[in-house]
């Protein structure tokens, strides 16, 4: 097709993630096992809310969430062609020809979707998380992993006001809704500590990485306003005494649902390679 | 949330269709029903297109079909709000809230994803003869109609082009892609006809309507140069000896798998009438 006949939408995304992905080459294998870390969470988490499209109980959430799963994948795929670059694997190598042992996803991306509530309390840990990793990867020394951090930032800015506006209103909603809230939160919460937690790649990668450990302040306030303003204060108290999993997605072992979220992703790439039949 | 705080994709989309949509009220129940007709066609093959969302064979192909997905969500929900204001349902009542017999959808968009070249072939179709009705119906003397039309045409027009790139690779690929897209075309073909019927209600409705039969010249131009460029002339001689399907979406008699896309679709607004718990 030529550049002058695609729409917008789409002429930004491609133009988008070819300029934040780049051509430049990642300088070390942790820089790309670190890139994966970061493609794979927005990669599963895209994956899982596409999902929901045509699902919706509305037509504009319809619309909202596949923006979203749009936004991320385009992370993703940022992500995936720098950790690529470094051992000459495409963007649909790793997508599609990794297995699971070899994803870095957090448990938290890899929790099923669930009801409503459910989808909106992963959502909002991830996208206050990914807020706080993005603002501070966006001065990362390694300047490939700062222009996708600077890019991705603006988007997931969306992301958490979106998530924030649906917390908002299910916890000060009906009873029902507010039952379902908490709900899932209580499912979901003991998931987030894994994003905050310093692996000893962190470490080797010193200024090229956002250090987890730090993203946790920001974090936390952002949650105390938000349920605070829910009025699910009570409920915070209780999720913070709660025992965190001992997920381990950075070094390769999965929740359960993730097995299906990659046959299900995978099943069309495998069976006809290089996309021609 | 704050506009500001919407990201460019977001916020555009919902300014176009609220923009596109307006807030002027259907001038007959005949507009009405129009609307009805072109907002089915766009809702129901988007609610389709979104079933491969995290299902195709390429992160690329992904991004492309979820965009033109959404796209078309666009353009049936300014349209659904259009034919709403005449008996003040909103888009909602009449995406979620209608039973099969009052979907006024084409058969040839309710037929199933199949394989790829499926997809590709019926997108071919169908975003070939949006293309000549979105322009035909840009000069409509009804302005809510032009308006919409001006900006469906646009997205259309991308739509179109990514459907010949495809028919063009696959016709000229391999063996097995020229089978699979010749088999498409066979599958498919019948139900081209129904979309240039010139129904009792275009003639009420004069120049306000895009007069279906008249857009045929157009399409069969594009038709005839791209089975062309893709050696597929001979299936073109064959296809139109084919007899055409007698179907009869616009009286609301459908096609079986429309009966599944709904139940999906429907399923959670039904469940939870107004998305409130």
């Amino acid at each position: 097709m030529t550049s002058s006949d695609v729409n917008v939408s789409v002429d930004e995304l491609q133009l988008a993630s070819e300029l934040s992905g780049g051509e430049s080459r990642a300088g070390s294998a942790d820089i790309a096992e670190y890139a994966l870390w970061l493609a794979d969470d927005a990669l599963i988490l895209s994956q899982q809310l596409g999902a929901w499209i045509s699902r919706a109980p509305e037509l504009e959430e319809d619309v909202a969430l596949a923006n979203i799963a749009l936004d991320l994948l385009g992370h993703a795929r940022s992500l995936l062609r720098y950790a690529g670059s470094w051992d000459d694997r495409s963007e649909d190598d790793l997508a599609y020809f990794r297995d699971e042992s070899e994803f870095r996803s957090s448990w938290l991306v890899e929790q099923p979707n669930g009801d409503f509530a459910q989808t909106i309390a992963r959502q909002f840990i991830a996208s206050t998380y990914m807020f706080e990793l993005y603002r501070a990867l966006s001065s990362s020394t390694d300047p490939t992993l700062a222009a996708i951090a600077v890019k991705s930032h603006k988007e997931v800015d969306y992301h958490r006001d979106h998530a924030v506006q649906w917390v908002l209103r299910l916890g000060d909603g009906t009873d029902e809704s507010r039952e379902r809230i908490t709900r899932a939160f209580r499912d979901l919460w003991p998931y987030a500590d894994e994003l905050f937690r310093d692996e000893p790649l962190i470490d080797r990668l010193g200024d090229a990485a956002a250090r987890p450990s730090l993203l946790r302040a920001g974090f936390d306030a952002v949650v105390d306003t938000v349920f605070n303003e829910a009025d699910l204060s009570d409920l915070l108290e209780e999720l913070r005494q709660s025992k965190a999993s001992s997920a381990g997605g950075r070094r390769g072992s999965h929740a359960t649902p993730l097995g299906h979220i990659l046959a299900e992703m995978q099943v069309l790439a495998r069976r006809h390679p290089g996309a021609t039949w």
